[in-house]
C-alpha cells in the first residue's frame, strides 16, 4: 500500500504511529486503526490518555530506579522487606519476574539494560554508579547478580563484581543448572557440566 | 505475570489498553509500552493525541460512507471520475487496494462490513439501502460487485443482485482471477487489476 492512498490524512497519521512501534507493520497497524475506529469513542479516548500519562507521570524509584508512580516505589518503601540484601536485575520485567517466584523478600536495584557494546550499551549507560553508592551507604551484606545468562550478562556482572570487590558485600550469582521441566537430552552442554560440577545433596522437596 | 505484580498503575493501565488491542497480548502489550517509555515524551504525546484525534475527528463520506476527513471524500469530491459506475467493496482497505491498482475511476461504495450471519451482521448493517438509493437517483450505469470471493463475499453479492435487479443497472463481477477463498485485501495488485478489467456479467452460478 502506498501512503499516498489513504482516504484520510487522520487515519494514515494513526497508522504511523502503530506501525512505529517494534514489531508492528504497517498492514497490522491498520488493522488496530481499524480496530479503534469501531471501538466507543470514549474507549479510545481513555487509550490515548492513558499512553500521554504513562510517559508524562511515570517516575523511577529513587532508590532501586525501577518505574513507579511515586518518588521511591512500594518494594522499598515496604519496611517489612529484608533491606541488606538488593538483587541486581537488568529491568523491570524481571522485577516482576522475581516477586513472582515469591522467593525474594530483599530490595532491587534496576540496572537499566545490560553492558553491550555492540548496542552502544555502556556501564555509563546504566545505574552501576547509583548501586555503588548504595552499597558504599553501608548495610548492605549481599548483592544478587540476576541477569540473563549471556554474554552481555557475564560481562554486566563481571563488572559490578570488580566495581563492588572492595565493599565488605558478599556478591552472589543465581544458581545455574538444568531448568525444572528440561529433558537432560536436550540441555546445553555448558549448562549441564556446570550442574554436574556444582551437584548438591538429593532432598525430596516439592517442586514450586 | 499476574496483574497485581505491576510496580506502578500507569505502567498496568498503559499495558492493559495494549493488551486489549486484537492480536495484542499481554507480553507483547508490555514491550510496546516499554518502547513508549524510551521514546521522547513529545513523540508519545503525539501518538496519544493522534488516537483521540482520529476516533473523535474521523468521518465517513456522505456518498461513498468510506473513512473521510470531509463530508464527502476526495474521490466522489472528483470530477474527473467516471460516476456513473459505483465499484461496492467491503471496507476501506479495499477502496485502497482497488486504488492501487489505477484500473478503476469510479466511484466506489463501502459496505461497512459484509452479511455473516455467524457474526451477527445483517443486510441492515451495512449501507445497503445507501446504495440503493444512490441507484434509485439515477445516473448509474453499472454496479460492480467487488466482495471477498468467500461464502459471505458471495451472499453479499447476491443479496445486492435481487436488491437492485428491478432498476436499470448493469450489476457485474470481478473476474474470477481471483482466487476462491481469498481475501480481497490481500490479493497482489496485478491480479486485482486484471480483474477489474475483465469483470463480467453478475450471475447466480454454483462455487464450483
Amino acid at each position: 500500500m502506498s501512503p499516498a492512498s489513504y482516504p484520510s490524512r487522520l487515519l494514515e497519521e494513526a497508522v504511523n504511529e502503530f506501525a512505529s512501534l517494534p514489531g508492528i507493520g504497517r498492514k497490522t497497524a491498520f488493522r488496530l486503526v481499524m480496530h479503534l475506529l469501531r471501538r466507543d469513542s470514549a474507549e479510545v479516548k481513555r487509550f490515548g490518555e492513558t499512553i500521554i500519562r504513562l510517559r508524562e507521570d511515570v517516575c523511577y524509584c529513587n532508590v532501586c530506579h525501577g518505574i513507579s508512580d511515586t518518588p521511591v516505589c512500594e518494594i522499598c518503601n515496604d519496611s517489612g522487606r529484608d533491606s541488606s540484601v538488593i538483587c541486581v536485575v537488568e529491568n523491570v520485567q524481571d522485577v516482576m519476574a522475581v516477586e513472582n517466584t515469591r522467593q525474594f523478600k530483599g530490595l532491587y536495584h534496576v540496572l537499566g539494560g545490560i553492558i553491550s557494546p555492540v548496542d552502544g550499551v555502556g556501564p555509563s549507560d546504566l545505574t552501576i554508579n547509583q548501586l555503588e553508592e548504595r552499597v558504599r551507604g553501608g548495610g548492605i551484606k549481599e548483592i544478587i547478580l540476576a541477569l540473563s545468562t549471556t554474554m552481555e550478562g557475564d560481562t554486566t556482572n563481571y563488572y559490578i563484581y570488580k566495581k563492588l570487590a572492595g565493599y565488605n558485600t558478599e556478591i552472589t550469582t543465581l544458581a545455574r543448572g538444568v531448568a525444572i521441566g528440561d529433558i537432560l537430552e536436550y540441555t546445553d552442554e555448558i549448562t549441564l557440566g556446570q550442574s554436574i560440577v556444582n551437584r548438591r545433596q538429593f532432598s525430596v522437596a516439592p517442586r514450586s
